[in-house]
């Protein structure tokens, strides 16, 4: 499929689009950019068919492919290094988790002669770095790849079928919306699980009680996705707009939701309690997450 | 250790404590009182040992221990029950979420000659119905017992061992401190993983955007949470005045959350999000959760 690929940032994502390429023999040669020498010896351990390399530069200018899988916040450094460094045609994607700001950083800056299509793989986790990467991680997740106007039909097709082939259920959509589908089903989640635990934490030096050793009746499902990675998810937070309109519209409903505990309206919050559960069944009907009682937990 | 016990309402929760009582063979004989015709039907499918009573009243009268299971809206006429028909000296107690609401019930209502001590077994799910019950539910889970004054210690250590044969760890603790700790380890919680779908449910009709079938990002993980017995979470809600103070902490957090991020304060930001984490390595440490990332879901 591809004769040279190069991946920037080899961490969780990196790490298992390498493994992936590798398992489905998808290029011939893969380039791996890793600033970390801890994930670099990590990423050693797991024999995987691959050349590090230590700077964007000439050697690498005839790749197919670039996999941007850094945090955001470096991709205007890597993309001036890689207008001087490629040559005509290639196809670069990233694996950001907002959109609309990576569209116009790259429309800004990047080379006319180069193609960028942006992807956003629905597969992260609380943990990163290599040693967690999976050649399966892709499997049955949604793939959004970012649809512009001017775009090589021939270069979509390309990445739509680089995802597929690694497992991913794929789906075309335009930046705006994208940012607006996923500051709700992602961004407002985190932020709100990062709120509650340190909600938590207050309230543990205000009571002067050693209350996290109870967090199984609720709290400790927060604290999982509370502890996602910081760099990652402040680009996020500081990326995209739509987060401040969740952030209102959740303020809003959890205002009166307290006015109706505090009226001790019972049928409004029965009616609130009771249309939450459709949610659930629907998200397992659409196999977003395991049916098991308790996430099938021992 | 007992002759005859009582258990009623025989859900998630009593039909636990059914199973558990039988495979440890700690009564030589068990009544349940379920309402539920449906839940009676499931109950004979398990085929535990018990006998079936439609009414309290005086057969069962030289009951030992009385276990109440029921939704806590529901003891006030359970206990004017009870006043009558139970023998002096029986033990009587109950496995509510919140305290201080029932000690001050019972010590209004309940008649001098019958002991109640509180437990509390932190054992829940977001699953209802006796077909989840399980014999193991309580083992290595914490059960909370209420500490009050003038209590029989025969019968507090008759409770205690109760639960540590069922598999329980045992803590006792007062009402207030109680209802303090876990309006932040679960009250809270659930009532923002609620308030969370409703935000997402509003958005969608909003955004016009079919946005529940990409929340393998974050979204689904609260709508578990979300899809709790709504009869069991009114009565909690209603019930425990700390849930007030803790959603003002929340509520104070976020708003400082939100001015973070529109100004940008890369600094406090990352102290933020990097300061959770630590409370997900505790809970971890703390046995209140698996180690496995993504709660080792596939």
């Amino acid at each position: 499929m591809f004769n040279k690929v190069l991946i920037i940032g080899c961490g969780l994502i990196g790490s298992s689009i390498l493994r992936a390429i590798n398992s489905k023999k998808l290029s011939k040669k893969i380039f791996v950019l890793e600033k970390s020498k801890s994930n670099i010896s990590k990423i050693k351990k797991i024999k995987s068919n691959c050349k590090f390399i230590k700077n964007i530069n000439n050697k690498i200018s005839d790749v197919d492919l670039v996999v941007i899988c850094t945090p955001m916040s470096e991709y205007k450094k890597i993309i001036q290094k890689l207008n001087k460094s490629l040559k005509k045609n290639c196809l670069i994607t990233d694996v950001g988790s907002t959109k609309q700001n990576i569209i116009k950083l790259k429309n800004k800056i990047l080379s006319k002669k180069l193609h960028w299509i942006s992807s956003h793989p629905i597969s992260g986790s609380e943990v990163s770095g290599p040693e967690y990467g999976n050649k399966n991680l892709f499997l049955n997740k949604w793939c959004v790849i970012i649809k512009e106007k001017k775009q090589s039909s021939k270069k979509i097709n390309l990445l739509k079928k680089l995802w597929k082939k690694i497992g991913s259920n794929v789906i075309l959509m335009d930046p705006i919306k994208h940012d607006k589908i996923f500051s709700i089903t992602s961004h407002l989640p985190h932020l709100i699980a990062y709120n509650l635990i340190k909600t938590a934490q207050d309230s543990q030096k205000i009571q002067r009680k050693n209350l996290i050793q109870y967090s199984a009746g609720g709290l400790r499902d927060f604290s999982r996705i509370a502890a996602s990675n910081e760099i990652m998810w402040r680009d996020i937070f500081f990326s995209n707009d739509n987060i401040i309109k969740a952030i209102n519209l959740f303020t809003k409903n959890l205002n009166s939701f307290k006015k109706i505990i505090q009226n001790k309206n019972n049928k409004k919050l029965l009616s609130r309690l009771s249309n939450s559960k459709k949610v659930r069944a629907q998200i397992i009907q659409l196999k977003q997450d395991i049916a098991k009682p308790d996430f099938g937990r021992e």
